[in-house]
């Protein structure tokens, strides 16, 4: 342990016996997420360096007294959740702590007829959304990682759930926060259905990746379960046909849950898992939660934009059969990556309509003669989208699959950045994204996310080194 | 003129010859905007003083110009849009440079594709919105001030709109921003329909009343002008009847565009204006927006929703009179208060569900002895809402006027943090909210803010004195 004097025992004392490890095996846990350029790099002979020790904290009060022993002693401090990211986040760049929060996993209180829970940051989403059903009420957060993520994961990264269309992003759930800043300040924001007193503090905390100390808490907002999902599938002639739709959906303002159109290449994948979409095409599947009455008004005017825009409408249980799929992927996405030679990534962006055909084709194009390049919209807005990138490269010579995967990012950044559209959708910037991240922000954007950092965490000890701040 | 050597100068060279003015009538225009408590000070002989000089920029580079002098001369700069802020967010507390938007109001730029607007900050609302609608668009933005206010002004307060139940918070409008920091650095946020490339800088500006800098241009999400409007209108027994089925309309997942649930009090004012609602109860006023089908769908349901929490339906002709209306009361607040004695203002508050029955109650009963006190609930959201409180009291005491003004609000403030409610939901902080933001934001947010204002703000000259930072 390569600690400065003095912060094993201060930790020890802090969290006791038990709740903090020094042990290499510990270490080499939460040494990376489950971001593919760490686990090509592991199978090429190139472990992540680990963190010096893990720390198990239980209560706020410790999360506080860590990061102001943390604080004082220079150390670096690592959040770490379920280690399913894919972006790099939780690497201890300058070693340090890491700060594993999976003892604070508890559902803290109900305010049922507000519709919000208070939970700690560890639990993990599934554990969360099955005590939500219990009581008739969901969060509507679905990402495919629900079953291996953690709400405190959500919250850094900014997560979007499979059906944000109609219930928004983690953002837009989060009624109240509890924040350890980097210093070990406590800052409390209590639950409400909106503010406006001053600026929205509680959005300056999400998306910050553990670089401003420690969510601790978070009161989010739920929605009843559904009484009707009506379903709605449909097959285009082309991708660009079901963008058009994807648009008209958006602004006729129709906010169906699900909203999720694959391009010909991905179809085809999915034709062998859902049955439906054989042969040419774009398949789109639509599904509007809510009320009866409501719900199927909404499925009616899907139906009918997916007609006017030429879609032929194929049989809709291949939507029941996505949902009953939805989570398969999430925790597998890595089994095929210590595989020699084997490139594998999603990278998730989006655009405004005005660009989102162009952004779609600009990637494909310059990516399909080396790797398999599947796409899919979804989490539609009322002015653009997501589009979601798959690339496979199965079998191909070792020693080029860095090079290979390297480019693979850089093209579809520097196409983002050509086309005008945003570097990140949902999985958040991590160390993936940072080299990045300037292109987007600019230099005044930087400066700000500099300024607020430093004044955030003064002593630089915050998961140091990401954002591409201070490298 | 008491700035600083140099400083009008400078600022004559920047925008040059008619573009800045020290003559007292130019700054006494500026001096306030219609915070009540300013207006009562000026009809008693204190006028609030004004700003040194006022300026009219009319570029961005002049913008950055101007926050450098400034910066650099450690003089205040206020920026001011069309005055009708109501607590005092404008007024120049501490001198210095009154930066005057009314030049800068053009529409630079439309993306119809995307449902796109790009706007510089001291445009009016109602000319955007004229604009849009003569494309088929709307901002779906409309608050009661939409004649006489900028959207400089509504980014900077964190506006919300009559229709927010649908269309959203000006937050949720804003696809990209660019600012000009207090030291001159210029921050760019392109439009995107939704991004997770780190913490949401867009929205650390929104609500910042100057404090940062000023916003020089947004980018705003439009929507199709809705293809039908269907409305519905009922009277319940009680306020709490009304708000028990305002609480399920929101979590059984309808949005009406329009949700307006009156109490008995208020109700009777309002049946002389809208024809309805006359002998006792409380009238609620709902309306449903979107394509034919699915708006017809949601306001079956919310008729449904209504009868089964007891409501008698009637006459819905009152919805199209309250949408003729629903500019009338913007310009017009002001009116009454050169009357010696009257006291008059609106304070807009929002609880969860589960506490907001008793924060009515309770600003009711403790103020209704002294004046009269209207209240409705609007901006429906899963977990709760707002109370919009007006409290009129017209031919008192011209001695008591001022102590009664001010136990008004430290009542409703006091109220607001005993049944853990939000000080504010969308007026802003100003002058007015102050002395209660640290209660709402606690030790650990306020600590958060004045870290982010130094950070952003190095030499205190953005808009000093405000949030109760560093009076």
């Amino acid at each position: 342990v390569s600690l400065a004097a003095g912060v094993f025992d201060g930790l020890l004392a802090i969290v006791g016996e038990g709740a903090v490890s020094g042990d290499p095996a510990d270490r080499a846990a939460v040494a990376h997420d489950l971001w593919p350029k760490a686990l090509i790099d592991e199978r090429q002979g190139r472990p992540t360096p680990p963190p010096d020790c893990v720390v198990w904290p239980s209560t706020r009060a410790e999360v506080v007294a860590i990061y102001r022993l943390c604080s004082a002693t220079h150390t670096p401090v690592v959040p770490f959740g379920a280690g399913t990211g894919v972006c790099g986040a939780s690497i201890a760049l300058r070693g340090g702590v890491a700060l594993d929060t999976k003892r604070m996993a508890a559902i803290l209180d109900w305010d049922e007829a507000s519709g919000h829970v208070r939970v700690e940051p560890g639990i993990l989403g599934i554990h969360l959304e099955t005590a939500c059903l219990e009581r008739g009420l969901t969060l509507g957060h679905y990402p495919s990682s629900l079953v291996c993520s953690t709400v405190g994961g959500f919250l850094a990264t900014r997560s979007v759930g499979q059906l944000s269309t109609r219930y928004g992003r983690i953002d837009d759930m989060v009624a109240g926060l509890e924040v350890v800043l980097a210093d070990g300040v406590e800052v409390s924001l209590a639950p409400q259905p909106a503010t406006g007193a001053g600026p929205d503090l509680r959005r300056l905390f999400l998306g910050s990746e553990g670089g401003f100390g420690l969510i601790v808490e978070a009161t989010l907002r739920l929605h009843r379960v559904p009484e009707r999902r009506a379903d709605v599938a449909a097959l285009f002639a082309g991708f660009h046909d079901g963008i058009a739709a994807a648009r008209e959906v958006m602004q006729t303002g129709l906010r169906p849950a699900l909203l999720r159109l694959y391009d010909p290449d991905d179809t085809a994948l999915q034709a062998s898992h859902l049955g439906v979409g054989e042969g040419s095409g774009a398949l789109f599947l639509g599904a509007c939660e809510g009320r009866t009455g409501v719900a199927e008004a909404e499925a009616s005017a899907l139906t009918e934009v997916c007609r006017t825009h030429g879609a032929e409408i194929v049989d809709s249980s291949a939507v029941a059969t996505w949902y009953s799929r939805r989570y398969d992927i999430g925790f597998q996405q890595a089994k095929y990556l210590p595989v020699p030679g084997a490139v594998l990534d999603t990278i998730e962006v989006a655009a405004p309509w005005s660009r989102l055909g162009l952004l779609y084709d600009t990637v494909k194009e310059r990516l399909r003669q080396r790797l398999v390049v599947l796409c899919h919209l979804s989490h539609g807005y009322v002015d653009g989208a997501c589009l979601y990138f798959t690339f496979a490269g199965m079998g191909g010579d070792e020693d080029t699959a860095l090079p290979l995967y390297e480019e693979l990012w850089s093209t579809v950044m520097a196409a983002v950045a050509e086309c005008g559209g945003t570097i990140a959708h949902h999985h958040g910037v991590g160390l993936a994204r940072a080299p990045y991240i300037a292109a987007e922000l600019g230099d005044g954007g930087m400066e700000t996310l500099r300024r607020i950092k430093r004044a955030l965490d003064p002593n630089g000890i915050a998961n140091p080194g990401k954002w591409g701040l201070d490298r």
